[in-house]
């Protein structure tokens, strides 16, 4: 393809995204198509060249949007929003276009320079402390694999040669993201290594006295304690760790301190909420994805480390095909050593896109609407005959049950998202199947929570 | 930003992406750009939203691009060419401006099933088995640590669980990709646990006499041998290893094959190529990156099993609040479990976008073309009075070295680097520094490459 033929076909796949975002709210947002309905419709790979998107933006309409589930639909209240807001889908076009593999500094020295900036920035913004070193991994799955590893590295005996011992162990709770019980089993210690420490059933946050307890007992078996991952914002219910208890506990036992915030970290931009992440300045690792609630399309997640350099002792490797000048002059950092894979995308473009379209008061202006909108339904909520909270709302995410039982909120699930009109995904919360409304798309308004509340209420 | 805010502005930025392509060549390969002078020249973020692109596309245009290496120049012969081909960024646009997030078949069943249609039909185009599943990763180092881990839950005693026992054991050859022993360490074994077989010294393939004999030691040692990594192309000179001989043995022995053609594995499309691939049937995994020589913007790693089932079950975690019915019903496949994230990219509308604008045919000739540069590039060598390879060219991998030393090799790379006009990296064969020239980039014709020879002969 010709720079002539990609400015004619880019204005046209320009248009189709416009038209799509435009008539979103006329399609389903979960798909209806029965498993095998999109690959059926499928042709065949063609031997000979098309030369134009007709025939693929026309499968586009006809194959693909009934098979997809519109996440940047604004009825879409399930999982965690994941916005990909359009500033972001145009910066994220510049990164591709430029096409560049930000491997190591001199592969691209702006794509590492402008990562370091933007992290360094945005930590300002979100008054973590200035000894935080800041880097973008894909998801939050692989920030709390990375941090396992430094975590491993610190506390082994020459892990990178010898390996696990395989006493080493890490404490999450039972409320912990999935992610980290991969992780554990991903690095060898095998699920019998983690410890799920119980909550307090009201709150749903981590009991650092059974934490302590825990621990204790462990080392008491001759056992190696070395990670603790404290969560700001549960995925189940959005339950907040008592950091600052538990950063004690790390402090005095020598365990690494990784905060997942991975919804809820933006709201760090936030003074009237910065309480819930007291204790982060103490942490040895904190990640926050740009992906789910700022407004930054997927994949991008924020993670900084206190110990950059433990960091890179853990996952560095230097054939002779990587070795350059820059890196030995010792001046610059390579990216490649602070992640699993050793390719990388110039991810800052995007997020850099989004921060100076809408500004650091426009995110927060964003952040805010959504918590009032979750606000304004708990108010509902709290006035309604048929509904309760399952849990307390935490900023914007509101967890409800049926007061006549599993059954009928169930029943209530299956009816909205069979409906077309809305998307919400559930969880389990002290043995009570309950419905997550996870407000967090940009164009969500107070008119597709009310018509969410009708549904319900229905 | 609104859809007509996003068609005004997406014209721009596809129009700035396409100027840049047609220009590409006015600037230097190779960014001349010191340490810091990228980051010194940003601005802070700003607290209220520009509205507008104007102000990036400046910094992009002053900033960006002076500390920007151009890895879609034609005279970039580094690395491995990373191509970024204009369909494909049109293909990644149209994934992001849809926005969804394929983790489960559920959260977007066109994002799954695309994936499995293309993966099919690429595998029947690379005359790949029809027991081969297939699923994308980012990366070829993903993909390895995805076999190593695979190849873990096979033959242990509840990893899972229990972890690794720690007599496992890995082997590579000492020109296997650095991945491999990234992996190794990842999972817990410590490079300890990584075998480095020895290579023939003219092929740079890996001994499969040796790799036997260290497999017996191994197991004589009262260690268990678990996977053998074959490269089909390596990175530092593209040698192929005896991936039918090492097959062998693996039957014997049950150890997981994994087959890195990271680089190569586009030419068996070949036909007359497809010798490289003998043996490949037999693998249990086999990976090649669209992402290099496909023509498809990083990152997209294709990745091919033999064992699905068992890939699940080693990677699988099933919190409530990812329970579907989709899921319960067996009836489809969530590549979540096919992976080290969790959330996922719609990658394969990028895949989509570069076979149907070149179709087979158009992809087939444009690797045919690379490897006849490469040949008359390696005619010049063998004519030349100053240099001589320093390896067997492989398909379109020429690894070359000056008859003076290794001195006068590092000069020459330096002084084409700080030229400009090409960018080219190194290696060590056998001893002796060379210089890699990767013909790859979708521009690059006779003119560039005649370019670099002039410049190496000068």
């Amino acid at each position: 393809m010709k720079p002539d033929e990609f400015r004619r076909v880019g204005h046209e796949v320009i248009d189709w995204i416009a038209d799509y975002r435009e008539r979103i709210e006329t399609f389903p947002v979960l798909s209806p198509v029965a498993p095998g309905w999109v690959r059926d419709h499928l042709a065949p790979l063609p031997e000979q060249p098309e030369h134009g998107f007709d025939g693929l933006l026309h499968d586009l309409d006809t194959v693909v949007l009934p098979g997809t589930t519109h996440w940047q639909h604004p009825s879409f209240f399930a999982y965690f929003p994941s916005n990909a807001s359009l500033p972001s889908v145009l910066g994220d076009l510049l990164s591709t276009g430029l096409g560049v593999q930000g491997m190591l500094w001199a592969t691209s020295p702006a794509a590492t320079e402008l990562e370091q900036h933007l992290m360094a920035e945005l930590a300002k913004a979100m008054a973590l402390p200035d000894h935080f070193e800041g880097v973008i991994q894909d998801t939050a799955s692989s920030a709390a694999l990375v941090a396992v590893l430094t975590a491993l590295h610190r506390h082994g005996d020459d892990w990178r040669n010898k390996g696990v011992r395989g006493d080493e162990v890490v404490y999450v709770s039972g409320q912990t993201h999935s992610s980290l019980a991969k992780a554990t089993r991903i690095v060898g210690l095998g699920e019998d290594n983690l410890r799920s420490i119980e909550v307090d059933p009201d709150t749903l946050a981590m009991n650092a006295d059974a934490l302590a307890a825990q621990v204790a007992r462990d080392r008491a078996d001759g056992l190696r304690p070395i990670l603790v991952c404290a969560s700001i914002g549960t995925t189940s219910t959005g339950a907040v760790d008592p950091v600052e208890a538990i950063a004690d506990l790390c402090a005095a036992e020598d365990l690494w301190l990784h905060v997942d915030a991975a919804w809820a970290g933006p709201a760090a931009l936030l003074p009237e909420h910065r309480h819930l992440f007291a204790g982060v300045e103490r942490a040895d690792s904190f990640g926050a994805n740009a992906h789910k609630w700022l407004l930054t399309a997927f994949d991008l997640s924020l993670y900084w480390t206190a110990h950059p350099d433990t960091l890179v002792q853990a996952l560095t490797i230097l054939p002779e095909y990587l070795r350059n000048d820059a890196t030995e002059s010792g001046a610059v950092v390579d990216f490649r050593d602070w992640q699993v894979p050793l390719g990388r995308r110039f991810r800052a473009l995007k997020l850099w896109a989004v921060v100076r379209w809408y500004g650091l008061e426009g995110l927060r202006q964003h952040l805010r609407g959504h918590i009032a909108l979750a606000e304004a339904l708990e108010a509902k909520v709290e006035h309604s005959r048929d509904w309760l909270t399952a849990a307390p709302r935490s900023l914007a995410l509101l967890t409800i049950r049926h007061r006549d039982g599993d059954q009928a909120t169930r029943d209530a699930l299956l009816r909205i998202n069979a409906s077309g009109e809305a998307y919400v995904t559930h969880t389990v919360v002290n043995g009570h199947f309950a419905i997550r409304v996870a407000i967090g798309s940009e164009t969500t308004e107070a008119r597709h929570v009310d018509a969410l509340w009708n549904r319900l209420e229905a």
